[in-house]
């Protein structure tokens, strides 16, 4: 009988063409699938939380599938860490409830974006961080962010699907100083627009450089002009840290392999 | 007229064959030569600090080369960054005494090794550490490193050029923990022997695991036995940070392009 199994996946999204499955190229959700057939024998359908896009990383993303498996849970852990890339892996893998969905259950949505401060190219920081060659307020960084906290729309930043609206709901968003030429940016919310993180971490690094006021943030979100916004910033920079269930909607506790 | 340049290398060993030139395969000082002979029109020789192995990664690698250049120092530096692969970059470019030698006038070399204590693969950590399934003692490993320290034969270690002896001395060698699944091996010396750091990180990390006595370190010291120290830790982990150079010995202060 086919159980619906619950994973958390890390990536390193450089040499993917995105989570989501296409026609032509290599994709995450494509690997992912590749490596449960393999496993199983079983042709399944993958399903993600986040549709990460070309060259966004991922520490948290969240998937689910239905499938078959006569052995024990952690055998099939380490089958799929057997048979993935070596930029794919399986951080935990559980089963869970029949009517699980990774995207629909989702209540927040955890990306981190890093920046590295540096006059000079840094070949071992180009991967996975965003290089900025001028000098950064902080201050004035930390300071707009204050403006994304709670339910706004965010139309500015990004294009909601057809016939919906751009409101969404930021939990916490922060610039952190991690080392002396090191930043991060942490958002949650509930879900975020296509681009959302890029556009608003584009925008804010306009804001740190002094090229924009720091209320241009709060301006943005009043008038919902995209052509305002700074570009998006890096896709090589944003990583996916985490997502959040209702307790009720997590596993059960029947099986569990994790880190 | 040609001037001797020094410049401080950054790069990630990943896609080379080593810093030192061969016959076939791409090497770091095939692609700074190469890099050279396209900004300056000048085939040089590029003398190096460190020959670092295959995968071997170095944020503070030191070179030095001849070259005649009628322009601006910063504009060497700019060009050279734009023609080097991405993999590779110059963080700061100084004339230098005529004489002096990157290898030769060196008197400290410190390196660092980064280990990941994880159960699981992790995708985004492999290209720059080593990954440990294992429990650690990081106690024990600590412990060990004060054998280390001081003037030592250490060719269990390692083997000395043909001629020579395996004497080294450590100035410095230490395990951090910089995040609860992160560690790093420090080591400054006057010099190290053919892979000795990857040697005594191999043979650290049996003593961490509990598959040798913490004072195997010093037991091995005192035999000079290489079949009885662990199997050298896999190259990517190691990082050559920097080198130090008697003050007279470094540049003349008439031109400096830095990080």
């Amino acid at each position: 009988m086919a159980l619906r199994y619950r994973a958390t996946i890390e990536y390193d999204g450089t040499d993917f063409l995105g989570y989501q499955l296409q026609a032509r190229g290599r994709t995450v959700q494509g690997e992912l699938e590749r490596a449960i057939e393999c496993v199983t024998g079983s042709q399944v359908r993958v399903m993600g939380a986040g549709r990460t896009d070309a060259g966004v990383h991922a520490s948290g993303q969240v998937i689910a599938f239905d499938v078959s498996w006569r052995h024990d849970l952690n055998d099939l852990f380490r089958a799929l860490n057997a048979v993935l890339a070596e930029d794919v892996a399986v951080k935990s893998l559980e089963v869970a409830e029949p009517d699980f969905h990774p995207r629909f259950d989702a209540i927040w949505r955890q990306y981190r974006y890093t920046v590295v401060c540096t006059r000079v190219r840094r070949p071992l920081e180009r991967r996975y961080a965003h290089q900025e060659r001028g000098v950064l307020s902080l201050d004035a960084m930390q300071a707009a962010c204050r403006y994304l906290i709670g339910s706004h729309d965010f139309g500015a930043f990004g294009k909601p699907p057809q016939g919906t609206n751009a409101v969404r709901f930021v939990k916490h968003a922060e610039w952190l100083k991690i080392a002396e030429d090191i930043l991060l940016f942490e958002i949650t919310a509930n879900a975020f627009l296509y681009r959302m993180v890029r556009n608003i971490v584009g925008t804010m690094l306009r804001v740190g450089r002094g090229e924009l006021p720091r209320n241009q943030i709060q301006e943005l979100m009043n008038t919902g002009d995209r052509r305002a916004a700074g570009p998006a910033a890096p896709a090589k920079g944003l990583c996916l840290t985490r997502i959040d269930y209702a307790k009720d909607k997590i596993w059960r506790q029947e099986g569990v392999a994790t880190s």
